[in-house]
């Protein structure tokens, strides 16, 4: 991976003191081809300079240009859940180690261990700020330690694919956004096997620690790793420690006061909401276009809320305010038709409307017609299966409930068609592969010719969610994540494992944390099994970011009330700003962060 | 529109010295819940600072401060076309007083004229930097002229919707996004009753000059009412100037040596190259998708073209060069899946494939296809469609010549089924309709396939539209723009109609030039009729942006070399470069302009 990164002869000029195209005093005058042809491979003006902003440390690191590893203490906080019984039946060594004990700065590590040797991974779909999550660790490390890249992701541990990383090497990704250092992928380290092979690859590279950069289930992964790598892995019988950092666009891996938002989120919802923030400025340009824009968030509305509260379009939906409420269908496209309407007879023919992506699955009544259609299809399969297109419809009302035969009634036929057809390998539908934004448009549409057929209403649909997951880290997200880099390898120094790094007060400087990941353990069950799962942190209604939204979205709808972040500035007076989310839910005084 | 802009609240804040939220010494601390109120309507952060944002002047104008019009003289160019004899008889008046010479500048204005009243309006899709426009035309008009906005479009000059532009009610819009000042409309002035409603107007509001905002279509109705309101519509026997400013993102208003780039172009292509370098990150951390993402250009590439040397795809097809080797479908395809199994076979099995919005158009086997199938329907259209959806293909398939049956058999389904099905009012095949970028997408796996089955190839699709069209200007933009304003006016000032306002020297200070309209009129026949038009300025091959773009991307298709320039960077290091196709083409030393 990093060996193909650079052509050769840019890589030698790198290692030659990392030099960078254009605006260099006494440099030969090159034509603009020449110029050109240094900027690719990431070496755009913009992404050039990105590398020279300084990298701001919490004070307990000390000073910015050498920060050092610190050592950490039980905060006084002990962590725990309704299934803590089982979990500690299940991870004893690490629980007896750590006793659930949030852990803060204790002192600076004057002595930290040296010849310490850690791999670092990422896990799952990239955001922004994993590669200072590494540089923070390289940094903390120091020259005395050995730090290691695995590539790709889980797959790359469990193969022992690793190379070493070093300062050389990390300078062309500081401040980039994507994973493309050390490239992600998605596997689970679960089988008999898969241990081994992990156990294996510890051993053959000697290493003393991993660090996992992932999501919810990535860090349920690491707490179950840190139990089995707890002891007896190479011949000395030492262990082998294991640390998460909390990773996720989507923002629903948070913990009340000791983990404000996972990284990744404020740069994916800045991008979004300049997009958003765009086509709302498109609305009120162009005058006649309501756009349905669906954000990535299937199980958490915490980017559509965010980019609610940055944008103030006229509608935004909460799947979690849905579910709570126990909304209909038709009430919601309802909601939407009556603003649709409001705003015509004001003269107001345009709008944008925010969609969570996983709002379908979050419509009590859309849940139960789903589990009654699997019901009635793994019931029927045969005779369904032999049945010609045009009769399956009628087939499958006849055996529905009659409130649920309505429901499908009144849906379009291309969803009804997608419903019958799409089925996954366990032969369940494919509810994610629905267009909500589509289907509420066509409903919408149904909705307000009902209530006055003389309204237009002419509608775009959009799905923004790729777009967000690789830009470059905007400011917070890049001290956020060099930071929580500082954090793991200091937990690394000081000998912990099963330990999630963390950030509060960012407002304040910034102050370590450390999470038992033990302590965040529940018991669900997934496809028919019990699993010990990190809880996704939801949207909640009486969150202070819920309720201002509450409390001014009615205006939003009335009028136009928009405006947008921008796209992210890295200079300048704009640069500066942390999520409105995370702002409100930890009482802030301000949207300015103060990291470092 | 203006009026409904601000909440009756804020507008009073606004008129009592523009005070922003935040950051104001001496301020009451405010609760956040406050301060977000605050920034609602336009007033985030960013906003907020984008208006304090100096505006640079050409050294023609003065100083910054307070730049003053300027008096133009030819320039020794003369304009002419092919059709110039025909236009001639067409536009007698505004050549007699032109003699279609280019005006570049001869002095400052010292002694303007006072009393002028001037109207303003956009036509069609919004472009980043209308706004500037505008403020510019009221700059050099100076206190004592005065400037209508038309409210919206054509349409609004039509029904005579005008309001004053104040200075105050402007500084809202400085610097910001979009045409939600004024709005816009696509309709086009032809009808004889459409010129009386016009020429109506001006004597109601007792208007000199009109200047119009718009791309090409625009700019040759701009012509014609130049030439229809030249004089004899006021009761004194006076006319009306019309001035043109040349604006579209699609970036195909260009006039060689005299007008650089249409304003907005830019915004756009950093827009769209921000989330296509963003999705090419994406591509290298994730390691298994290839995205196709189709860009907006429906008669040229020089959006994708300005794309592709920003981020450097593995793929890019521009149109007008396909069209030029007359490239067959199965050859496009074909470059394509050799590029997907050439990188495979060296272990990247990703990349990005841009795709201008108009390509299906362009590519002349499909163009016959269309063209047959058009007029197959056309002859058998009863017979057609008495016959079931699936006797229709075959029904088709009879009537075609051999290769284009072979051709549109090669195609999938749905997409012959949408030209079977899909036609519009003159009974014609919605070409526009074809989602490209999924038929570059499945023709792709299939071909791969047939090369080699094990090459894995999974593929995402995107277009990029909307999202371009809206965003606040670049500092080049919003540079341009200020400029192209204080041009137009200092143009009516100095007595002229029939001009387009633009700049050239855009490295060197930028000097402002006035284009005679009837200089770039063409006859093209459309449905039917032959019509003054303005050329759409397409890629040329031997232009030096094409010629670096084919020197670089078989490196490109090869590995890995894609950079980008970033989000727009109001501030800062990186906040100050010029759409590289003009820099190139305009043979300049660095990607640096430098306006005023």
């Amino acid at each position: 991976m990093r060996e193909k990164y650079l052509p050769a002869a840019r890589e030698s000029r790198i290692k030659s003191g990392g030099r960078l195209p254009l605006f260099q005093p006494g440099d030969i005058v090159k034509t603009l081809s020449e110029q050109l042809l240094e900027m690719e491979s990431h070496r755009s003006i913009f992404e050039s300079e990105l590398r020279r902003l300084p990298l701001p440390v919490c004070p307990v690191f000390g000073s910015a240009g050498s920060p050092a590893p610190i050592r950490f203490a039980g905060s006084g906080e002990i962590l725990k859940t309704p299934d803590n019984a089982i979990v500690a039946r299940s991870f004893p060594l690490s629980i007896e180690a750590s006793g659930n004990a949030v852990l803060a700065f204790s002192a600076s590590n004057a002595n930290p261990p040296k010849g310490k040797r850690v791999a670092v991974l990422f896990s799952g779909g990239p955001a922004a700020g994993g590669h200072n999550v590494v540089a923070g660790i390289r940094r903390a490390l120091g020259p005395e330690n050995t730090l290691f890249g695995v590539t790709p992701g889980p797959k790359g541990l469990i193969k022992g694919n690793l190379f070493e990383i070093t300062d050389e090497t990390l300078r062309m990704y500081i401040n980039t956004g994507g994973f493309d250092f050390l490239g992600t992928d998605r596997t689970k380290i679960k089988t008999d096997e898969q241990f081994r092979q992990v156990k294996e690859c510890c051993v053959r590279h000697n290493l003393d620690a991993i660090v996992v950069v992932g999501g919810d289930d990535s860090n349920t992964n690491a707490a179950v790793l840190a139990e089995t790598l707890f002891r007896d892995v190479k011949p000395d019988g030492s262990g082998v420690q294991v640390i998460g950092v909390p990773k996720t666009i989507d923002g629903d891996l948070q913990v009340d006061g000791l983990l404000p938002i996972s990284f990744g989120f404020d740069t994916a919802t800045k991008i979004y909401s300049e997009m958003v923030g765009n086509i709302l400025q498109d609305t009120r340009s162009s005058l006649k276009y309501w756009h349905f824009i669906k954000l990535m968030g299937r199980s958490a509305s915490h980017v559509t809320l965010e980019v609610a509260l940055q944008t103030k379009p006229a509608v935004a939906l909460i799947s979690e305010e849905i579910a709570e409420k126990k909304q209909s269908f038709s009430s919601i496209i309802d909601q939407i038709a009556r603003a649709v309407v409001a705003r015509s007879r004001k003269g107001i023919n345009h709008g944008v409307v925010l969609v969570p992506e996983g709002l379908i699955e979050f419509i009590p009544e859309i849940h139960y017609l789903i589990v009654e259609l699997n019901d009635v299809l793994a019931h029927n399969d045969k005779e369904f299966s032999r049945l010609h297109d045009s009769a399956r419809l009628i087939f499958i009302q006849n055996k529905l409930s009659s409130e649920n035969a309505a429901l499908l009634a009144s849906l379009p036929d291309y969803i009804v068609n997608q419903l019958l057809t799409e089925r996954d390998s366990h032969g369940n539908l494919q509810v994610s592969l629905i267009p909500t934004e589509q289907l509420l448009i066509d409903m919408t549409a149904r909705y307000v010719r009902e209530i006055d057929a003389s309204i237009p209403f002419s509608a775009q649909s959009h799905f923004f969610g790729y777009e967000g997951r690789c830009g470059a880290p905007t400011r917070f997200d890049a001290a956020y994540t060099y930071n929580l880099g500082l954090t793991a390898a200091s937990l690394v120094l000081d000998g912990r494992t099963g330990y999630m790094a963390s950030l509060t007060g960012l407002g304040d400087g910034g102050h370590p944390v450390a999470i038992p990941l033990t302590g965040l353990l529940h018991i669900e069950r997934r496809q028919g099994q019990d699993e010990f799962v990190i809880r996704k942190a939801l949207v909640r209604m009486n969150s202070p970011s819920m309720r201002y939204f509450v409390s001014r979205r009615d205006d939003w709808a009335d009028d136009d009330h928009f405006s947008s972040p921008g796209p992210r500035q890295m200079w300048g007076p704009a640069a500066h700003q942390q999520p409105i989310t995370v702002a409100l839910n930890s009482n802030a005084g301000s949207l300015e962060f103060k990291i470092g």
